[in-house]
């Protein structure tokens, strides 16, 4: 690259710190935040490695929505509202400032729609492949943050949009695959593309939901990982797992792309739990939002998560999400 | 790697997270931290990428040293103490289970002396090189940060320690060159591998110095780095520059090894200004510490660092530090 790193980022990555007082103008050791005395500050952080969590055909202003999303997700699972946050950039000699200009450009992008801005960041030369670790913060009302560890045996498991359109799209997007018609193979390719970030519905679910994550490892993982957390059984109905039309086609072309739904990952849209009693509440919450939230099982004492299939007995998962080795 | 990702976690990182509520065990989509209303969160983070920061051959414990030490680093420049931090850990096949276990007792290590917890974290496997992100947190009393844009013309430059050390140290670890005698080289080649940040000096420097750098991309960038960001001048006498012994002992050898030290990065030392009345405060200081602080140049109005030679001229600088392209 021709371009020094200090004009890099004074062309690029400056401009998205957008005049804060936190990120002294990128030219700091480090930012420095200020958390309100009623709030906490809610930290995650996702590494993307081109070839295994993005295509090398990815777009520099898709990657940006990407590598954003994800952590977005993050925040919007645990019901924090985007605050800030510090971007790693590790480069191979192939992408040059055209790259880096779309890249920035995406990540305008997304601010612009979350209000968030840049604290800091480290750039960096690799031989291997491009790797963006994003680290993202939010704020929460102290002590009201969304955590997986909380939910209840008889608590039901909600969903929030649709399941699987993520996996399949990334079949489409990866593999040229054709699963429903151009219209439908499109949308599943742009859900896989541009993840949709569920904060203001997350930021809604705090007081109301149990516990709550975000669908990024497979519906089945993440419901999994509520499970864990909170020491009890899922078991989730296969046929209540809401689904989009694309989705609905490819299955019925294809029956095994219904397991790549419920367990394949990229979804960023919210798992949670809630007490029965809280139906109504997120029915009109879905209707505010228009949103859909779906019922999809139910938390019980035990272990485990059982998907109960079509013919009502528990499905034979071959993969139950994304591994990250 | 035969273990699971999951077991992974469990067995290596969830003890590094000391069982601090703010991690959630490290079982949920983000860390929460609570900043206390009379403080403010300094942030900083680094990537590290293999053959680019850190040799193929450094130890799993060095790294770990290594990749803390220049995010603690970046938060004693700022004058903020330790609180927890974020580890992206981007894995080659080649790093086995044994790797990962050294890895995290090398975090062990420097977790036990500063005192700070492991709030969350990502692992990703690549084809490339191994890679490490942390994105490191502080606080530091509101308002009362260290940052490099506030010197003043007239105040004088100080650092901390010896200059020069990391990076003869580099060249003695990664090219076997001897450079002084034995103890001196492994003296130098330890300055390389474990830095120690200099944190209680920075915080003891909080409304003592006026600006504030650690020498990581080299003295006379980091200095650079004061000067640009508070639009001034500097000029840094390169006779006054403290040198150890080994490298004192290095550049008698081979002179072309002073410039060298003074751009040359990784000394991990505080660069700092402060104006000429705080000289015996520092000096106490330096005492109370057991740490040479030394006065090496001037800041003036103007812009530019300039380095006086031992001849009283300007010297020309091939390289003026680490750039990250």
């Amino acid at each position: 690259m021709t371009i020094s790193e200090f004009d890099l980022i004074a062309k690029y990555f400056r401009p998205l710190a957008r005049g804060r007082a936190e990120a002294l103008n990128l030219l700091d050791d480090a930012g420095i935040l200020t958390v309100p005395a009623d709030m906490q500050l809610v930290v995650t952080t996702d590494a993307l490695v081109e070839g295994r969590h993005f295509l090398a055909s990815t777009h520099a202003i898709d990657l940006a929505h990407q590598a954003t999303g994800v952590n977005l997700s993050d925040l919007a699972a645990m019901g924090a509202a985007p605050l800030s946050y510090t971007l790693d950039l590790v480069l191979p000699k192939t992408k040059d400032e055209a790259w880096i200009a779309g890249f920035a450009a995406g990540l305008a992008e997304v601010q612009a729609v979350h209000g968030f801005f840049l604290l800091g960041g480290d750039t960096a030369a690799t031989e291997g492949p491009l790797t963006v670790a994003i680290t993202a913060f939010g704020l929460v009302p102290a002590g009201a943050a969304l955590t997986r560890g909380s939910a209840k045996a008889g608590d039901h498991i909600w969903v929030s949009g649709t399941i699987g359109d993520g996996a399949l799209g990334l079949l489409v997007a990866r593999d040229g695959r054709k699963l429903s018609d151009s219209q439908g193979d499109s949308f599943l390719a742009g859900r896989y593309r541009r993840p949709q970030p569920r904060l203001a519905l997350g930021a809604l679910l705090r007081g109301l939901a149990t516990a709550c994550a975000d669908v990024s490892d497979g519906l089945v993982a993440d419901v999994g990982h509520i499970s864990e957390a909170s020491g009890l059984a899922a078991r989730i109905d296969a046929s209540a797992v809401p689904l989009s039309g694309a989705v609905k086609a490819a299955v019925a072309g294809e029956s095994g792309l219904l397991e790549q739904a419920l367990t394949g990952g990229d979804d960023y849209e919210l798992a949670f739990t809630a007490p029965p009693a809280a139906a109504d509440r997120l029915q009109a919450l879905s209707d505010d939002l228009g949103l859909p939230l779906t019922r999809i099982g139910v938390m019980a004492e035990g272990e485990g998560v059982v998907v109960l299939g079509p013919d009502g007995t528990a499905m034979a998962l071959k993969q139950r999400g994304f591994t990250h080795f």
